[in-house]
């Protein structure tokens, strides 16, 4: 794997060299596309070949090829050379280019560039690009593509395989035909598997599944993603608001979605709304994203500052109370982040729904009731061997007390939050950490003052 | 769409009350089988339906359904139907099943029921299904299929098609065929868009792909999932150690590998070594699988409270340092968390390797010195407020060094442990919480007493 991408390098450097179209096609029909664009990606960030050294070299290559290999560049990439691009030369790119994706290009134009870009398109293709690009991002239209294959109810196998046949070149794929009827509404879906198993003289209407699958255009693209891979399917068909088929999503573009879902959800565990690619980011945009997040928490703090001011007395009194400070106040959260994280993600996926919370509470007491015994008993013999057992009552007690309320809020927090419509995984660590603080300062020495200052007075 | 659901569930209530295979044959055939299998399972969490009604309602289902709906399940639910099947009952399924389903159910039978199962099979089957099933977890080999379709190259279109449409019905997909030799050794791909879209008169091997993307058996599985979405592909060829094809993995599975490893990543960040459904898991395995951070870090903190004793003294004279303490290491704690997860994923997806651990450095500095002082000058604020200029001063400075210690441990540790072959994920976010606090202690009280202590003195 890696020595063929050398070899691609290898041979994509002397192309450059010498600008040369022929070597330049032969290595495209002998690589996957795939593979060469990421040898470009990396040949710019390693600075091997300059921006204006990929615009000329996708300019030596066949319409075709271009727009494949656009559509497997990142954005930022895609973004440079085209904005290399004549507009003439750009729009014999889209009309080659699959729907969605040319939707997607066109999005992410200069707005000064794209009026006089769809000029240059014929009415069909222009309107098509205009629907496409004006669904919201994070849509299920915003994915889907138009490019899809139908089929007449009243057509017979031979007609239909000859149909499909005609459309193969200029269609996502025609492993899934969709039978509309004049209004555009979905009859039912066929396969070509199935077409290729049936008797010549059926008709599309007698062999085609009736029951579908369906996705809304103006839904969350995550539903899209989970049709697909809940029914296994190759794609789903999108309908509008009147139930007409206006496109369909592919299992390709759903593994996109379900990828970039799986980033998003990690990087807001760590309550960092970055989701695109590390090495590229700035340094300033990188601490803008961080940033608020890290500052709101120092103001947070201040209600541990708080609880410990008004205990300066006792800390004074019992200074080795504070060696344990630190140790007591991280368990609390630590164990209420370790619930957290476990509750967002299974809402998140709908193991768990909102009506669960008591029932998940009470187990999360018995959890939490075995994992503080467990961690008091650990923590009392470090009091004991601090400060006698005394301390070691005091530390073990608050131990206990810390781990169960951090667990439980922790747990509840998720459902909190996601009833008042907030993101559960972005806010939840961050937020428990401050809270299980807090909580967790007034608990120690509120504990200790009691037991600690009881024997004197008596 | 609940609304689909829910009409499942009322009409299986009422077949599983009168036990009737005609209505059930009916309801399979009118609805997806993941929506039935999803109502069955929802029926067994709330107890609608026992484990009993279950296995019952499967027996009355058509041999090719029961394979259908066990393929459906998840692992829990298809052992307990599996474990109520008789042996002839469960070898009439395993004969329809899908050669990775099969070996699936297969490896996680109770081992006293394989050997007289194997017995019930045909001898072509019990090699598959124990070659399958031999694959480690987690490997290519344990998600792949032997059911694939094969084409000879020197059958022409017609000969191919007609050899596929014989295949059809008991191969996973038809849409990729395999051009192999004798030796089993792979000459080329076929799709059946291309198939369609040639010359009657041309060969297989002329218009075949020769150019393949393959995995190996014995690699993890995740190399499958992505090359099938780095690629496109409908499905990936597997070879064994003498490149000789013997499976295929297709979308449907990379698709769940995906998923099931976004999990995995997710929990390993909440140290939470735990993939199983939640609701479903008892309150002594959640213990388990969390109480061993838990503890661990209690011991971790034993380094911040010997830096808290070294420094009893300055403590004692300035108590109002205790304000600062939790905010200050939660701060380093905080930003270096972040460095951390950014980095986990970063390296996870390639997006960095190891070799970029210096340029990163240097950038991690840059933000870092920004976060700190932004941070720097938020607690100075509040410093100036609880104790004066002199505090102030002493919480700025610490706060500032503490960030940066933070963001370049929590940058850099991923890189260690991945140079000595350890999973970063699971292990960085608490190591860093451990280590920022003990340094932040350190530095916070040194600050303290140089800057606090000086005045006196001189």
């Amino acid at each position: 794997m890696i020595m063929k991408l050398q070899k691609i390098a290898l041979e994509l450097a002397a192309i450059n060299f010498n600008r040369d179209p022929l070597n330049l096609n032969q290595l495209m029909e002998q690589y996957p596309i795939a593979d060469i664009a990421q040898v470009f990606a990396e040949q710019l960030a390693n600075q091997t070949l300059s921006e204006e050294d990929v615009f000329e070299l996708v300019q030596l290559m066949p319409i075709a090829r271009q727009a494949a290999l656009l559509g497997y560049f990142s954005e930022p990439i895609r973004e440079k050379v085209v904005e290399r691009m004549p507009l003439e030369a750009l729009a014999k790119v889209l009309q080659v280019m699959p729907h969605d994706e040319r939707a997607d290009l066109y999005a992410h134009l200069d707005e000064t560039r794209q009026p006089p870009l769809l000029a240059l398109l014929d009415q069909q293709e222009r309107q098509d690009v205009q629907q496409l690009a004006a669904y919201p991002q994070g849509s299920v239209g915003s994915i889907m593509t138009t490019d899809y294959a139908t089929l007449n109810a009243d057509d017979d196998v031979p007609q239909a395989i000859a149909r499909l046949r005609e459309m193969a070149n200029e269609r996502e794929t025609i492993y899934q035909a969709y039978v509309i009827d004049k209004q555009n509404r979905l009859l039912g879906t066929l396969s070509l598997k199935d077409l290729v198993l049936a008797q010549p003289t059926s008709l599309v209407s007698d062999i085609m599944t009736k029951e579908t699958v369906f996705v809304r255009a103006d839904e969350d693209q995550e539903c899209a993603a989970q049709a697909i891979s809940k029914y296994d399917l190759l794609a789903v068909p999108v309908f509008d608001e009147q139930f007409r088929l206006v496109g369909i999503v592919t299992y390709d573009d759903a593994m996109d979605v379900a990828e970039q879902q799986a980033d998003m959800d990690f990087h807001k565990v760590a309550a960092v709304g970055f989701t695109g690619n590390l090495k590229e980011a700035s340094v300033w945009l990188m601490y803008k994203k961080r940033v608020f997040w890290l500052v709101l928490l120092v103001f947070g703090n201040l209600f541990s500052g708080a609880g410990i001011a008004y205990f300066e007395e006792t800390i004074q009194t019992y200074v080795a109370l504070v060696f344990f400070l630190p140790l007591l106040i991280d368990s609390g959260g630590n164990a209420g982040s370790q619930s957290a994280t476990l509750m967002v993600r299974a809402l998140a996926t709908g193991e768990v729904v909102m009506k669960d919370w008591l029932s998940m509470l009470v187990r999360e007491l018995g959890i939490a009731a075995l994992l503080g015994a467990t961690m008091a008993i650990a923590v009392s013999l470090l009091g004991f061997w601090r400060g006698g057992s005394d301390i070691a009552f005091v530390v073990a007690v608050t131990m206990q007390i810390v781990v169960i309320i951090g667990c439980i809020v922790g747990m509840l927090l998720p459902f909190i939050l996601n009833k008042f419509k907030l993101d559960p995984a972005s806010a939840s660590a961050p937020l428990i950490t401050t809270i299980a603080d807090s909580i967790g300062v007034i608990i120690y020495f509120s504990v200790a003052t009691m037991v600690l200052d009881f024997p004197p007075v008596t």
